[in-house]
Parts: C-alpha cells; sequence; structure tokens
C-alpha cells in the first residue's frame, strides 16, 4: 500500500508547481515602472539570459557526454546490457536542474523592476513583489525535484536508477554554482575596487559601468545558482534515505517500499508546509520584511511538525508494531534534522549580525587598519565553525540513537523539508538587490531608495540563516551518501565474491584517500577565488579605461559602455569554471582507480569534513566583513569616507568571493563527488576493487 | 648485543654538546661591538629573559601538576603501584626542553651584538658568528633530546616510559612555541602597524617603541619557540618507532632490541652527520650565506645516507636473514622520509620565492589594492598545500610497501635525522634579524648594514625551507604516533579483555571523533591569531602614545620608552598562551571520555589532516606575502612609499601571525595531543572504553 504513498510527493510538487504559475502570473502583471527601468532591467535581463544560454549549451555536450559514459561503462542497476536506465534518468536530472534554473532565473528579472516600482506604494506592496518572485523560484525547485524523483522511482522501482537523476542535478549544479559565483564576485569585486575604493561611487551608481554585470551576478549566480545548489541537496537527501532503506533491507512484512517511500512523503509534506506558510507570510503582511522572512521559516518548522506526525500516523496504519515504532523513530530524527538545521543558520546569524560581538569586534578592528579587519574576520569565521560542528554532530548523534544510519539520513531529510521556504527566502534577497539598484537607477526619489534599501538588508539578514541551514543540510546529506556509498560497496563487493570495504583509518589505503580528500576542497576554493581575482582584474582594468578615455561618463552626461563588462563577466566565468569543475569529478575517480573503492570512501569523508570547515569559515568570514562595512556606512566610527571605512571595505571585498564563490560552491562539491563516488564505483569494483596500487597487508 | 648500539645515540649526544658549548665560547670571545650596541643587545637580553623566566614559572607550576596527575591516575607500564616511571620520565622531559630553549636564547641573544660587529669586516666574519649561534642551539637542542631518551630507556628498558619524557618536551615546547609566537608577532605587527604605515619609518628604527620587543619576539619565539618545537618533534619521532617496534612484535631471535634501538643510532648518526656538515659549511666559506645554508642541508643528508649504511651494515652483523633484510629496508624508508621532507621544504621554496610565478602574481596583484592581495595569497597558500600532501603520501605509500606501518614511523625519523642542521639554519635567521637591527640602532654605516641584509635575506631563504620541512616531519611523526596509539590501545584493550578498536570511517563514534578532530586546528589558530591582534592593538596604542606625548622621540632626540613596550608584549602573550595550551590537553581528554578510544583515534587523524592544510597554508602564505613585499620593497613596481607598497604591507601584516604564530604552532598542538592522548588512553580504556556515551550497533 505504502508505494501510494508517493501520490502525496506526486501532487505536492504538482500542486506547488500551479501555485508557482500563479505568483509567476500575479509578479509580471505588475508595473514594471519608467522607461528608464525598464531599460535597465532590460539590460539585466539580456545579460543574465546571455550567460545561462552559453552556459547551457557547454552544458549540453557535457551532459550528452556522460550520459553516454554512464550507459556504456557502468553496469545497469536492472541488468539491462546498456546501462540506459541511470543514463536517461541522469538526462532528466539535469534537464529539471537546468530548468528550475532558468525559470527562477526570468522571474528574477522580471521581478526587479515591479519590486522596485512598488516601492514607490510603501514597503508591503515592495515587499509582496519580491517575496513572491523567490517564492516562485522556491516552489518550481522544489516542486519540479519531487516530481522528477517520484516519476523516476516509480517507473524504475530502485533508488539506484534515482542516484542517476540524483546525479545529473548535482552536476548542472556544479556548473551553475561554479560559474554563477565567478560571474557575479567578477562583477561586484570589480566594481567596488575601481568605483567605490578610487572614485567614491556609491553603490550601484549608473556611471559605474560594471553595475549593471553586478546585477546580472545577482540572478546567475544567487538566484539560479543558489536554486540548483538546493536542488541538488534536497535530491540527494531524500536518495540517500531511499538507497540505505534498500540496502539495509528494512521489511515490511506487509509491504517492503515503507521507508523507501517515507522520504519521499515527508518531502512532500515540507513542500505542503512550505506552501502554507508563505500563504501565511503574506497574509500577515508587516511591516518589518526581516522578521517576515524569518516568521515564515519558524512557521513552516511547525506545519512541517504538525503534518509529518499525520502522515508518519498514515502510513503506521496496517503495519506491525516494529514498524510503527520505527517510522515514529524516524518521525523524531527528521525534527532533530531540521532543529540542527535552524541552529546552524542561528550560529550564522551570531556570527555575522552587528550587534553581535563577532562582527562587533570586526567593525572596531578597522580602526587598526586593512590588516588586522582581515586578521579578526578570518579568525572568527574560523572560531564559526565550531558551533556549527556541535549542531551537525548533535544531530548526528541523536538520530543515531534513534534508529542508526538510516536515521541520520532522514535527520538530512528533515533539515531539507522546508526547503521551499529557504529557497524562497534566499531569491527574495538578489530580487530586492537589484530592485535596489533599479530605483537608483530610475531616479525613484529618496524615499524609495530608502525603502528599497530596508527590505534588501532584510534580505541580508534571511540569507545569513539560509546559508548556514543550507551548509548544514548539504554536510549532513553527504554523510548520509558516504554511508549509502559503503553500503552501496559492501553489496557490489559480496556479489563480486570480494571481500568487503573496510574504512578503518589504519588502513594505509584509506589513509591516503584521506589525505587526498581533506585538501580538495581547499584546493577548489583557492581556485574559485583565483579565478574571481584574474577576472575581477580585467573587469577593474576596463572600468579604468571607460572613466579615462571618456570624462563624461563619470560626469553622468554620457551613459558607461555596459556590453563589454558583462562580456568580460561572461567570458571569464565560463572560461574558470572548468578546471575546478573538473577536479570534482577527475579526483573521485582518480582516487577509485589508483587506490580502489575503501580509498575513495576515506577520500569522500575527508572532503565531507574539511568541506565543512571551509565553507562555514567562508561563508561566516565574508558575511560578518560585509555586516561590519555596513555597519560603519550607517554611520558610526566616522562613517562613509574613512580610513576606517576603507580598511572596512577591504574586508567586505575579500570576504565576497568566499561567501559568494568559494563558500557556497564547497556544497555542491562534496555533493558531486559524493555521486560520482556512487555511481562510478560498480566500474572500480569490478576493475580495482583494491585500487591498481595495491598494498600488502603488512 | 644491538643494546650497546645506543652508545652511539648516546655518545653522538654527548659529543654535540660538547661541541656545542665550544661554539659558544667562539661566539662570546668575539667582540661585542660599540657602547650603543652593548646597550641594545643588553635590552635584548633582559626582555628575553624576563619572558622566559615568568613563563618558566608558570611552567613549572603545570609540570608539577601533570607530573602527580600522570603518578597517580595513569597505571605503570611497568607495573609500579604509583606510576613514577612516566612521571619522572615526564618532569626530565620538560625540563630537557626547558633547557635547551633557555641555553639557545642565551647564546643567540649574545650572538647578535657580535654578528654585527663582525659584519664591519666583511660578510664571511658576520655570517661564522650567527652560524655558530646558530649551530650552538642545533647541537644543544638535538644533543641533549638523545641522551634524555637514550638514559629514560637504558634505566627503565620500555618505550611507554620515553613516552612520559616525550610528553614532557611536548607540552613545554606547545607553550613556548605558542607563547614566543604571541609575543614576536605582538611586537612586530604592533611595530608596522603604527611605525612603518602610519610615520613611515624603516624597519628596526630605533625611534620605534616597539624595536626592542621585536628583537626580543624573535629570540624568545623564533630561537627558544623553534628550538623546544623540533626537540619535540624529534624526541616524538623516535618514540613512536620505539613503540611500534615493541607492540608489533619486531623479535630478532638473538637480541629482541634490534628494532627499538634502529631509530635511536640512526638519530645519533643524523647528529654525527650534522656536525660534520656544520664543519664542512665553515670551512668552505662562502661569500654567499644563502647558498651556504643549503649546502648544509644537502651535504648532510649525503653524509647521513652514507654513515647510516655503515650503521646499518653494523647492526646486520650476527642476525639472521630476515632481519637483516628488515634492517635494509627501513634503512631505505628513513631515506625516501628525508627526501620527501627536503621535496616539501622545496615546494615551500617554490611557493614563496620571489622569482617564481606565485609570490610574483600575489605581488602583481597589490596594483589591484589591499583586498586583492589578500585573495590571492590566500589563495595560493591553499593551493600550496596540495603538492606538500604528495610528498607526504608518496613517503607514506613507499615506506609502507617496503615494511609497513614501522617504515612509516622510520620515514620519520629519517626525516628528522639531521634536525640539528634544520635547526642550525632556522636559528641563524634570527640572529642575523637582529644583528641587522642592531647595526642600524649602533649607527655601523650603510656597508655593514648592507651586508648584514644580505645575510638576513639568507636566513629568510633558508628558513622557508627549514619551516617546510618542519611541518612535513611533525605530519609523519604524527601519523607515527597515531599508528603507535593504535597498537597500544589494541594491546590495552586486548589485556582488559575488551573488544579490539575500530577506526572505520563509519562508526559513528569514530565520525563524531572526527568531526571534532577535523575543527581543532582551526580553532586553535583563530585564538592565537586572535590573541596576537588583541595585544597588536594594544602595543599600537602605546606606541601612538609615546609618539603624540612626546614629539622629541620622534625626531630622535629622546628615547623612546622601550619597557613599556616589552611589558606589554610579555604580559600578553602569557595570558594569551593559556587557553590555546588548555584546549590542545582538554579536548582529547573530553573526547576520550565522552566517546571512547576510537573516537580519540580518529580524532586524532582528523586533526592530523586538517593541522597538515592549515599549517602549509599559513606558512606559504605568510611567507609569499613577506617576500612580495620584500620584492617590491627593492624598488619593483614603483617600490617604497606607493600605494601598491601599502598593499603589499597589509599582506605581510596579515602573513606575520600566519606563519609564525598560528601556522608553527600547528605542529606542536598535534604532537601534544597524540601525545596525550597515548599517554591517557589508558585510562579511558580501564574507565570508558567506548565513551560514556555508547553507541549501540545499530
Amino acid at each position: 500500500m505504502s508505494e501510494w504513498f508517493i501520490l502525496v510527493a506526486l501532487i505536492a510538487g504538482v500542486v506547488a508547481i500551479l501555485i508557482a504559475a500563479y505568483f509567476a502570473r500575479i509578479v509580471l502583471k505588475k508595473d514594471p515602472g519608467n522607461e528608464r527601468m525598464i531599460e535597465v532591467s532590460g539590460y539585466i535581463e539580456k545579460g543574465a539570459k546571455t550567460f545561462i544560454k552559453v552556459q547551457y549549451k557547454v552544458l549540453a555536450v557535457f551532459v550528452i557526454a556522460l550520459a553516454l559514459i554512464i550507459m556504456f561503462f557502468i553496469q545497469s542497476p536492472k541488468g539491462s546490457i546498456v546501462n540506459w536506465e541511470q543514463s536517461v534518468a541522469y538526462v532528466i536530472g539535469s534537464v529539471c536542474s537546468m530548468l528550475a534554473g532558468w525559470m527562477g532565473m526570468y522571474v528574477g528579472v522580471k521581478a526587479n523592476t515591479r519590486s522596485a516600482q512598488a516601492c514607490t506604494k510603501g514597503v508591503k506592496a515592495g515587499f509582496d513583489v519580491a517575496f513572491f518572485g523567490g517564492a516562485f523560484m522556491g516552489l518550481a525547485v522544489v516542486g519540479s525535484a519531487l516530481i522528477g524523483i517520484s516519476i523516476v522511482y516509480l517507473i524504475f522501482q530502485t533508488p539506484l536508477v534515482v542516484l542517476g537523476f540524483s546525479f545529473g542535478a548535482s552536476s548542472i549544479a556544479l556548473f551553475m554554482k561554479c560559474g554563477g559565483g565567478i560571474y557575479t564576485k567578477t562583477a561586484d569585486v570589480g566594481a567596488d575596487l575601481v568605483g567605490k575604493a578610487e572614485y567614491n561611487l556609491p553603490e550601484d551608481d549608473p556611471r559605474n559601468p560594471a553595475t549593471i554585470a553586478d546585477n546580472v551576478g545577482d540572478n546567475v549566480g544567487d538566484i539560479a545558482g543558489m536554486g540548483s545548489d538546493l536542488f541538488d541537496s534536497y535530491v540527494a537527501s531524500i536518495l540517500a534515505a531511499m538507497i540505505l532503506a534498500t540496502f539495509l533491507g528494512f521489511v515490511d512484512p506487509n509491504n517492503e517500499s515503507t521507508f523507501i517511500v517515507f522520504p519521499l512523503v515527508l518531502c512532500g509534506v515540507g513542500l505542503i508546509s512550505s506552501v502554507i506558510s508563505i500563504y501565511l507570510i503574506k497574509w500577515k503582511g508587516s511591516e518589518d520584511p526581516g522578521k517576515s522572512l524569518n516568521y515564515g521559516t519558524y512557521i513552516a518548522t511547525l506545519i512541517f511538525a504538525g503534518l509529518a506526525a499525520l502522515f508518519a500516523f498514515l502510513m503506521t496504519l496496517g503495519a506491525t508494531g516494529d514498524i510503527i515504532l520505527k517510522i515514529w523513530k524516524n518521525y523524531v530524527a527528521t525534527l532533530f534534522g531540521l532543529g540542527s538545521g535552524i541552529l546552524i543558520g542561528f550560529t550564522s546569524d551570531y556570527f555575522t549580525r552587528d550587534d553581535k560581538k563577532p562582527t562587533h569586534n570586526i567593525a572596531e578592528s578597522s580602526k587598526e587598519g586593512h590588516a588586522v579587519v582581515i586578521l579578526s574576520g578570518f579568525a572568527y569565521g574560523l572560531i564559526s565553525v565550531a558551533p556549527a560542528a556541535i549542531g551537525i554532530v548533535i544531530a548526528m548523534v541523536f538520530s543515531y540513537l534513534l534508529d542508526g544510519i538510516f536515521a541520520i539520513a532522514m535527520a538530512a531529510v528533515g533539515m531539507l523539508s522546508i526547503v521551499g521556504t529557504i529557497v524562497s527566502n534566499d531569491a527574495y534577497g538578489p530580487i530586492v538587490d537589484n530592485a535596489r539598484s533599479i530605483a537608483e537607477q530610475g531616479d525613484l526619489g529618496e524615499e524609495t531608495i530608502r525603502i528599497a534599501d530596508r527590505m534588501d538588508s532584510a534580505g541580508n539578514t534571511a540569507k545569513a540563516i539560509t546559508k548556514g541551514f543550507a551548509i548544514g543540510a548539504a554536510n549532513l546529506t553527504v554523510i548520509a551518501l558516504l554511508f549509502s556509498y559503503n553500503e552501496d560497496a559492501k553489496q557490489r563487493l559480496f556479489d563480486l565474491g570480494l571481500p568487503t570495504i573496510n574504512l578503518s583509518l589504519l588502513n594505509i589505503d584509506v589513509l591516503i584517500g584521506a589525505f587526498i580528500g581533506v585538501i580538495v576542497p581547499a584546493l577548489f576554493s583557492a581556485l574559485l577565488i583565483l579565478a574571481v581575482q584574474r577576472n575581477a582584474a580585467k573587469m577593474v582594468d576596463e572600468i579604468r579605461r571607460q572613466f579615462e578615455s571618456n570624462p563624461k561618463i563619470l560626469k553622468g552626461e554620457e551613459a558607461a559602455d555596459f556590453t563589454k563588462t558583462v562580456s568580460i563577466a561572461t567570458k571569464g566565468a565560463l572560461r574558470e569554471l572548468i578546471l575546478p569543475s573538473i577536479i570534482s569529478i577527475a579526483v573521485p575517480l582518480a582516487v577509485g582507480f589508483l587506490f580502489g573503492v575503501a580509498a575513495l570512501g576515506a577520500f569522500l569523508a575527508a572532503s565531507i569534513l574539511s568541506g565543512f570547515v571551509f565553507a562555514i569559515f567562508m561563508a561566516n568570514a565574508g558575511g560578518s566583513w560585509d555586516n561590519a562595512k555596513k555597519w560603519i556606512e550607517d554611520g558610526n566610527l566616522g562613517g562613509k569616507g574613512t580610513e576606517i571605512h576603507k580598511a572596512s571595505i577591504t574586508g567586505d571585498t575579500v570576504g565576497d568571493p568566499f561567501k559568494d564563490t568559494a563558500g557556497p560552491s564547497i556544497n555542491t562539491l562534496l555533493v558531486v563527488m559524493s555521486l560520482t563516488a556512487t555511481i562510478f564505483m560498480p566500474l572500480f569494483a569490478a576493475l580495482s576493487p583494491f585500487g591498481l596500487i595495491i598494498f600488502p597487508m603488512l
């Protein structure tokens, strides 16, 4: 009977997509503002579409190549001669992820100017437009993920084919995240270095040739990139639980798919909770947009707890005592996961708020100059890893005590269950950021810009929480994927009549895998940062060239040439995303071939550990530098234009690629590496289960 | 018979101490220069002695407390009622380490002014004095370590008592390294932030009130701190090999202690090689001090390879075929270790030389401003971890293939065998740094200062290599300690009739231990950086206060008040070293009690992995920022005083606590945590082998 419960997920997915379409219609109907605003918004839209189109063309080649590799080199989980099942699922996953990114970006670029225009009527009006734009993205992402997984599972009846779907979503997310992250910070850093630091132009000044590129970056990096990222984590968390349920052999005598279906059901419930919370936020309204967004997160959590209990109860009907107990245990584990996600979000909030000690101290340290701002931000960023790690450890410990590793996977599902709300809140940020910029460029007046500013700062607060949440969720997900990799490998080696996988840290192959794994997130971050730095330098040269060759631009008498800067950002991002992307797929393959299945497992584990440290550190250090600078700009310590302010800008500029390029890409890196390992493991198991370099047991 | 081979180590140790004393005499006999130089050198000596004395007083209490805990809470390895053996060995180890630090510092502060004076006669004369000062430290450190270990082993006949000696050395090293590192950078950063950045004073300007404190810092941080650090690693590497030989039961039918004695013999041989290389450097002389130092490293390596082969051959006499083969295999492993140490040293050299791409690019990026210098240095620092990790992995793989985990421990011994030469080259650096400063303050004229400058820059080059070497060696050592922890734990649990230790990454306790372990090096680094930042801010306030309250100081008409700045650095360093030191002992204890013996092993493994990443990253990023700045100061990109130069100073200032406080302290942290775990493990095994939080096997 429990198979039918998948309908909960499927129906929730379809409903979410319909509601999303309805939100899109509402947004599109709004007044896009004056001519200048439409023009600016048109530039942004064109820039974003150009980038995504070029990127999707490259991705199409990549997807086809990988689909063929999967088809012909990986053994079919259904026993077919060619592995068309995983290959097709892979293509579907890729397409779903691309679609979700595209749609979010599309509505985002429409919502920005409309939200700016609505701000002329007040906070509430402006908030609604931006919020609906964000909610569209949230519901579209989660809806398409649930529909995709449900259909693939219903057709193929095994989570191992869903693995193909998840790998598709993940490989796209990697490109979107790296490319978008490089794009957005190339423009932002370039604009800041020349415009703010050298010419004292304000943020979003239309005279700055990189302003449009910066706006485009918000859309391709923060909306499309972030959407694919959470799509990816979301799918992977469900997949990990489904695989574990299969391999651990959780058999309900009546109905053996109960625990395979359970994560999907809970995610369906989470989506319904997100939809309700979105309506409640809208209905409640508020003059304080920041509060509204956070209120949405709590409300969604509470509704989820209630609704999930109801559906868990429905699933216990007709089940035996053991199974009933197991369902309830795992229900509680999802709540642990969700609670710990919120805890991690709040840690991030604490470390990045200007009224709390860390960011306050960082701002104060600007008095000692550029170097000291960097040192204190760096140090607090590292310290912030500790409480977040405690959050993850608590979630792991308590889930495990409830029902072992499956419950850990369910905790990850729980963390991500309300991802609809999280994505909505997160996509709200870049929309209002753009709205603010358009209000400035469209001359909507002081009052409207002030309102847009307030909305923007609410977006930043919400973002700190959602970012911590996203990292925590991705981390728990990859831990669950590590367990499912191991269970899958065990089964595969058993089938081949080989000794089982042993991940003891004292085995030399495991230790070597771990050594390589621990450096990958560091190397990957470094490459992304250098990419931003190289591109930003080009952007700086171009901006300087424009200002110097045509003094009328600075006087505001002639328009800057936006197309050049947009083109620099586009080309740079596409060129620079290649090396990091290759690393994230090639290194796990190399470790698997050279050192075998166990080394690959250890590689994953170590990369998860160090990836967690780097992701949290970079996100929080970047966030607190940003807010320290904003606090000074609010008039503290002498305010704008002082040496103290300049030092704080240095912190913010260093933090930009930390928090918006490298830090958030690590999530995706970890998921891609885990899925690459899992999907190619049958190949390693068949070719070289102990690696091409075989260590004798001495 | 092989027991007698310990005499090689003992005699080498005694000879080294005698030669060291001879070097000290040579140095002390030299002309200390003019009155002003003697005065400045006197201030430095007084400052250094005051700091070390106060620190040793605090340490004395700590050592006594820990000696009592070891005596009454840890089971005696010799079966005595109270564990007086390890306790006494612990005290001896502590005292040896303190003595080595004290002596090195004492001769260092005498050598600085004498080397400055000798510079008036040319490079060779100046080099000799500084080099003998450094060589004194090198030989004193290694000699006292070898004598200490040999005697403790000869008396107690078990490496488990030597463990106490090693723990003593290690806990002292931790305090010396953290305290010295905080001290030296408090003064350096403080002096730079005000003197260089605000008042454009040159380095070592006598008008800068923090100049003397900066010089004192070189002695307590770079000489005494670094000496205890390498003393610590050296002893630990020998210990790990001795413990493994014991627990792995390598029994030579004639003579069962062959492999326990083998590491000691090789270290004795290494010490002899160091002595010979020191004489060859002296005899060869050179107008290029940098080449001389590196020449010493190669020569010591070659002599070691030859002499070690001879002694290995002597040990094979009368042995059976199996044992003969085993001796030769492990001889080769030591060469692998030494080779990989040099490889890592050269990676560091590559990443920090201004004529190579990374540092060159960092210097170029100064054109884009403060933030971009930071970003590129950060990124290249992270990238430099990869080749260093490959060096470690290669050493591990090949050693393991030769003779399993014992050979890995022997590779670590090999890496550290020529530590006499390494310490000599390293201690040379701060001596000439001080000599340069004294030459400036003593008005020895342009030409002499130029000579001193050349000697100083040679010290920096040598330092890049020795620092990489030290990190690599410490890392291989802690890996060997991890194995010996595991073997010890296995035996202990077996004796207690308990199931054996299982470090599989998929066990929840192991995963939790790893999660905690991976964040400790990050947290520890952050605390040290914040400590430097807080103290430097106080220093900055004091320097500004002096300049503002007495304008005559800046005009050079009145002397600055050095005692105030020295006192700020002293008090600050002592106060701030407490929390990081406590963490490094308390966290492993907490993990052991809460989660058990296996979790503690995983904790160690994960901290080794992430500690390696952070140590290499920080050392190399700091080194390349420093050299990028120096390259610009040499007149490139516009030279001193430009905005580009200012941006490069920001990089250097950020790099200071990276490369001289946090980065190098991580080595010591890892060794202390490993030894804490090993020495307290019997307690955990008896009380809570699986931790107070017990995970059911689900």
